[in-house]
C-alpha cells in the first residue's frame, strides 16, 4: 500500500508545456497521466518531454473532469494565487504544498492532482467538486506560474512521501456514506433550501478529511443509531397515537 | 538585512530556458539573473518570459563565472543526481532544498544560487570552486531535470513567500462543536462502550479537516435540527402516552 498520484491537466492549451509536465512526472517518479481534452500533441510536446516520451504517450485521454479522476480517492485542484478570491468564493481553503503534504503523511491512496488552462485555469463549478484546493506561494507581482512549473513544484513537495499504512476509503463506500447522509438530512427535515449547499459541504469537509474505511464504517453507525432512535420515537407516538 | 537570491545561468544552450527561468524568478519575487557566457536570446526567450520580460532583459551577462558571483557572500551550486559522483569527487557534502531553507535560516547577504549547461551540468574545476552543493532528489530512473524546472523548485524552497492563510475555525467554536457532538451521541443513545472510542474519532476526523468557520456553523445546524426532529417525536409520543 502507498501513496500514488495522478497529474490531470485539463484542457492544456499548449503541448511544450504537457511535454513539459511529462518530464518534470518522470523525474520526481510519476507516470500516471491524463489529459481532458488537450490540444494536439505532436514533434514539440514530445521534444519538451525529452526523455518522458513513454509518460507523454502513455497519457490516458478523456473528455471529462469526470473520466479523469474515476478511480481516484481524493482529488486535489491547484488554483494560482490570484484566485485566491475563488477560494473564497467556492469556500474550500487554500492550502500551501506543505499542508498537503502535512495532511497526506500517512495515507495510501490514489490521489489525483488537477491542474486547469494556461490562460483561465478552473472554472467555479469544477473547483468546488474538488475535495482540497492548494496553491503555490508566489509573489503578487506576477503569481502565475508556467504549469508544468507548477506541476514540478507541486510532485517535488509530494513524491518524497512515503506510501503509510493507512489506507483511503474505497470510492465505494464513500457514496454509500454521502446516499446515507442525504437520508438523514431528509430525515430531520432539515429545511429544503439549504440542503443542496450543506450536501456539498458535507461532501467537501469528509473529502478533505481522506476518511479511513474504519471512520466512514463508525460515520455510517452513527447515523443509523440516530435513525433508529428518531424512528423509534417515532413509531411510538405513532403507535401511542392510534391506541 | 535580509536574504536575498541571486540566480546564475553558466552557459545556458536553449534561449526558451532563459526566459523560463526569468518568468519562474519573477513568480518568486526574485530579479537578480546573470547570465554567463549565454546563447543567443530572441523572440522565443521573450515569449517564454512572458510578463517576466523585464527580468529577462535586466539580465547582467558575463563572460566569467568569477564576475557572476561578485558580491555574493555564498555561492550554491546545484548538481543532478547524476552528478553524486562529481560530488564525492570534490568532496563536498551534497545538500538537499530543505536542507539548504534550515543552513540559510536567520542569515542577511546575498546568495548566488548557481546552474550548469543543460547537457553537462558544472566542470569539476567549478563545482570545487562553490561554497555549497544542492542536488533536488529526482527518480533515479531519470534524474535530470529541465534548467527551468530546477531553478522554480530551488526559488520555491528558498523565496519566503507566504502562502494560504485559509480562516480556520476558533478552537473556541470547535470545542463547542465538540461539545454539541457529545450531547448529540447522548441524545440518540449512541452505545456507552463505542462512545468514547467514537468521540476521540470525531474529533480527528474534523480536526484534520481544518475547519472554517461557516462550516462549524453549518454542522452545528445540522445536529441541532437533528435535536429538534427527536424531541418534537418525543414529545409527541410523551404527550400522546399521557393522553
Amino acid at each position: 500500500m502507498s501513496l500514488e498520484l495522478r497529474v490531470v491537466l485539463v484542457e492544456p492549451m499548449y503541448q511544450g508545456n504537457v511535454g513539459s509536465v511529462a518530464r518534470a512526472m518522470k523525474n520526481f517518479g510519476q507516470t500516471d497521466l491524463v489529459l481532458v481534452n488537450p490540444c494536439k500533441l505532436e514533434g514539440q510536446a514530445r521534444a519538451m518531454s525529452s526523455h518522458a516520451r513513454d509518460v507523454l504517450e502513455g497519457a490516458r485521454k478523456v473528455h471529462t473532469l469526470k473520466e479523469a479522476v474515476e478511480g481516484a480517492n481524493l482529488t486535489i485542484g491547484t488554483t494560482g494565487a490570484s484566485s485566491k478570491k475563488n477560494g473564497e468564493h467556492v469556500r474550500l481553503p487554500l492550502y500551501t504544498p506543505p499542508d498537503i503534504k502535512e495532511k497526506l503523511k500517512g495515507y495510501s491512496g490514489k490521489i489525483a492532482l488537477l491542474f486547469g488552462r494556461e490562460d483561465n485555469g478552473f472554472r467555479n463549478d469544477e473547483l468546488k467538486s474538488f475535495d482540497m484546493l492548494v496553491t503555490i506561494p508566489t509573489s503578487d507581482v506576477y503569481p502565475i506560474m508556467n504549469l508544468s512549473h507548477a506541476v514540478a513544484v507541486l510532485l517535488y513537495e509530494l513524491s518524497e512521501l512515503e506510501g503509510g499504512k493507512t489506507p483511503l476509503a474505497e470510492d465505494f463506500d464513500l457514496h454509500l456514506l454521502y446516499e446515507h447522509m442525504d437520508k438523514f438530512l431528509e430525515e430531520i427535515e432539515y429545511p429544503p433550501h439549504k440542503k443542496e449547499k450543506t450536501r456539498l459541504m458535507l461532501r467537501r469537509i469528509y473529502g478533505r478529511a481522506g476518511l479511513t474505511p474504519r471512520e466512514v464504517q463508525t460515520l455510517r453507525g452513527l447515523l443509523r443509531k440516530g435513525e433508529r432512535k428518531l424512528r423509534s420515537s417515532e413509531e411510538e407516538s405513532s403507535f401511542l397515537s392510534e391506541n
